[in-house]
């Protein structure tokens, strides 16, 4: 039996070609009505698209991009191979850009992308970011952007991000149920919103317990180890905090490495909790109690977002906003109650 | 003081513009004599290169890729952030690509990198990886190719390593020092020719110390956690080893894990030695004893090498043999002596 084609598909219903090639991928801006009736006559006669030429009609670089702070973190190193994991289902390619924290360097990135080398963009903002132009600018040239994680909080944004404040309130109270009441805070940028979140689940658990705020005992980490070691072996030594809840991996490494120097005995002079993806983090001395985020799941997350828009099942111009829960896991670091 | 364009200067000389272009830029195929008359004339009439015309010229681009099996590791992380630092003051872009240990993700990459998409590569090769062609492809589509830390063994490559086989050496007769005599080997893949240095290291260091090879006590460790999890529990279990020398870090953090579920005290009962370039090493229980390799280094000088060759100061077919040396840092996992 010989098939039939999507031009003969169209004729027999009366519709344009583009209208049958919608309907058949399920397209939003087609009716139900429409799609039912197209999928039906195509099942009956056996109807088989050529999928090389509908994938050359819809994506020209079969390619997206990845832009992400850095890499030496487990958690985006995770969500890499969350996203990939997907990208290789839809036989995409992916390609990595950092931005190491720098603005300039994302805005540069966006540029680039912007002369089609890539169909869709992945992005988790840089601490530095303080407005959203350059990747609004691949929106506007038909290249959709879906933010993971670090993102932003314009209303059409689509992202994926977990559920910073709720588990931020959680670290926090923990701390203060095992006897803290100096806890400090090492907070990333209060321009990314994720840092603003973290920060405020903090603030809300000391409201919680009526534990008044002491702003000496919340420190910017910016993307200077030197600095950040400085500020809080002075947090450790002058501001006397016995508890410290640390919004990313690297600033608890640098907390162990100071109270390591400085003789410092965790748990029993300091508790230790914090956002950490690391895979040691049960094999540090002591194991470190951490709140672990999906980061596998939130890379696959955002990547099926970014492909269901490419395949237009989700209009370009819909915002998307998907919360995962992260997971705190209790580990000798927090041990022991005052 | 009007200036002199590159024509003028080329006429000037009696020389083509191409000839002039290439002295300037210090290329190996223009002699010295033209290179110093050349540049001495240049100099004199103060002739300027335009830049944007120079860079257009030689490099379609500005971007290279750089091929990694995989980024949840702090050496290519750390190798990545030293490519990205030289390609900066180049203002280059980077591309990075993930193997996977897949040696047709690979190939895929690098037929899709034929296009012309960059100006160059850099390439740590996968585990799988048993054949150079479609590397070769790329070169001969004069897109040259630098090899780093997993290396082609051809003896035109262009590659930088480090002193594997010697580290490696150092790292066995350390372990027979503190007075292991069933010292086990997690190997990498000898496909790969830094596996095969490192176990020929772990061989000498026996051979030196009159040791004869158990070859049980030789686990090639694949990219399989689960499987790489039940060897090392048997090889602790069954095997008896009293030392363990791991060619990469993530086998010793799987040892660390067995060790710890299977209630073995590092060092007392068995002493770990690793290849590692992790963060956390120092702050581990107990600390782990490291051979540390300049992992920076290694990605800028690689980096180096493929820029001198895009700006023809280094000709594509020469090979490049660099050896950086690595140092072992003695922590507690090998500490104590029996």
């Amino acid at each position: 039996m010989e098939r039939v084609n999507i031009k003969q598909l169209a004729a027999m219903l009366n519709l344009s070609i583009a209208t049958v090639s919608k309907a058949l991928r399920d397209s939003y801006d087609i009716s139900k009505a429409t799609k039912e009736k197209v999928i039906e006559l195509a099942a009956r006669l056996n109807y088989e698209p050529n999928p090389h030429a509908s994938s050359l009609r819809r994506n020209k670089s079969k390619t997206i991009a990845v832009i992400v702070p850095e890499i030496a973190n487990n958690y985006f190193a995770l969500a890499i191979n969350g996203i990939e994991s997907v990208a290789e289902e839809n036989s995409f390619h992916v390609l990595i850009y950092l931005t190491h924290e720098d603005f300039e360097k994302e805005k540069m990135f966006a540029r680039h992308l912007l002369s089609g080398r890539v169909d869709g963009v992945l992005v988790s903002i840089s601490g530095a970011t303080t407005d959203y132009a350059h990747l609004r600018a691949l929106e506007q040239k038909d290249i959709p952007v879906v933010y993971f994680d670090r993102v932003s909080e314009a209303e059409d944004a689509k992202r994926i991000t977990t559920d910073d404040f709720e588990s931020s309130r959680l670290a926090t109270s923990h701390l203060i149920t095992k006897g803290c009441t100096r806890i400090a805070h090492l907070a990333i940028s209060q321009h990314t919103s994720i840092g603003k979140k973290r920060k405020g689940g903090y603030l809300q658990a000391l409201a919680d317990h009526n534990i008044p705020v002491d702003d000496s005992l919340i420190i910017y980490c910016g993307n200077y180890d030197e600095k950040n070691a400085a500020s809080i072996a002075d947090l450790l030594l002058y501001k006397k905090c016995d508890g410290i809840f640390a919004a990313v991996e690297k600033y608890a490494i640098t907390t162990y490495e100071q109270c390591s120097a400085l003789n410092i005995s965790i748990p029993q002079q300091v508790k230790v909790i914090a956002f950490s993806n690391l895979q040691t983090a049960s094999l540090l001395n002591p194991p470190l109690t951490t709140i672990t985020q999906p980061a596998f799941d939130i890379g696959r997350e955002a990547a099926s977002i970014l492909f269901n828009t490419l395949n237009k099942k989700i209009p370009p111009g819909d915002p998307e906003n998907i919360i995962l829960k992260s997971l705190l896991i209790e580990r000798d670091s927090t041990s022991g109650e005052w």
